[in-house]
């Protein structure tokens, strides 16, 4: 039997809790795991190859549309958390980026995806994934060794 | 022809955009939305009789399974923001609110869920909705005149 | 005896602490305040006539160069919190506000002085307090009723 | 002519800003800083040889009292900073930290100065350094290398 291995592009990043990023429940409020679900797709860019900063610095903005998040267990003051990205479809007018974030006993604590839309910020128009971005996505499109 | 009218809770509350909340695009930073719908939802608990600090004192926690949001416009800076906040459904061991954001021009800008679910912070144990909070819902259990 | 008054700006606003604010010692984060006193001078402005967005419009940004601040007494989850904001000098190419922060029980709590420049957005030059708003500060320039 | 080394304890962390860190002037927000020195100092802890998390759970809090920043160039997104921290003075009931933070061109963009105080959590009182971390402070009380 043949099972097609999909292809896909996965980063990893790992990224500490600050105290003032935790709530008196002593858990991350969940408000901030936006902030760190950001941080690991702008790495996941640096990957690539360009910087989101270079991408913005190219007249494109990449605001998000939609966000969804499941809580599956808190993350804790202090600890080290390791946050999965993915790209599982290639973009066209939106990019979708899913996650899944594990902290320092290997347990999945959350799930998340984050849709978010090509702006040309002169125009103040959506466009589609430019061509440099594109090529980039292209040329890391393979099935990740790791999963 | 009978239209059955739905019985549920609605809350409205406004709030000012900070500048710290926003971001180079000058609009609210995606992540910070999470802490309006915070405010709004304890401003709720407030309406039906009961601080979200009280519940807390209490002994019950109510951390988010969940979280869903769809950013439909930006919200700006300076902008004064009204949050609807309604729960539709009666709360057992979870609590969902829904939220529509509207900015000043009345156009709703963001739609969002967020479901949290009753913790026994004692025992660290879920539960379901206390008694007394029950009886204040009940209480508050009607049909929305202004919608 | 005579003891002269002394004239100046004096404006309070009142705003409640979000649970997403405060840390694992139920403390307001001590990073959260800069946003508070913000929000409070952005109010002063509004209150003298001209909101900061309407200033930062004009082609004015008001970047902060010094920000002192005492803690007394912690600030804790949902007390409604009287921020007194006061310009005591008037502004050249800077501006100086100074902070008293008290909570329900009115107990003094934080002790602050943010000092701002004035710079020109499109130049990325230092300049001096516009005339418009100069106008404006000089029409409140009064002896506080209140203090 | 001799000149007496003076003995410290200095550490360096360095991190990047994030785009939820950054406002419409595309600066880091004021009041941001005071997280990137709480991050700072909890790696001086670490390096010492003890969490701050370690700490806490030891049952000292160290709130802040005091905090003084100079802004004297702004930093920008996705710029990675060098943090200095640096303990000038053996602590008592307080312990003082001093900071210069550097942007990626060598550049000097911050300087202040974060007291906090030792408190018992049970008891809510003020108390001295405790000995187990005076010892760590001992260890490490050199003659600074690279300065």
């Amino acid at each position: 039997m043949y099972k097609k291995k999909l292809k896909m592009i996965h980063t990893t990043h790992r990224l500490r809790v600050r105290y003032g990023e935790t709530d008196p429940m002593k858990y991350v409020y969940y408000g901030n795991y936006a902030e760190y679900l950001e941080v690991a797709r702008v790495e996941l860019f640096r990957t690539l190859g360009m910087s989101y900063n270079e991408i913005e610095k190219r007249g494109i903005w990449l605001p998000v549309s939609e966000y969804k998040i499941k809580y599956l267990k808190p993350a804790l003051y202090d600890e080290m958390l390791e946050i999965h990205t993915f790209i599982k479809k290639k973009p066209g007018v939106r990019i979708i980026f899913d996650y899944e974030i594990f902290n320092e006993s290997k347990q999945k604590i959350t799930e998340a995806t984050v849709t978010l839309y090509f702006l040309d910020s002169l125009k103040n128009k959506i466009t589609t994934c430019p061509e440099y971005l594109m090529q980039l996505i292209e040329n890391n499109w393979v099935v990740p060794e790791n999963l």
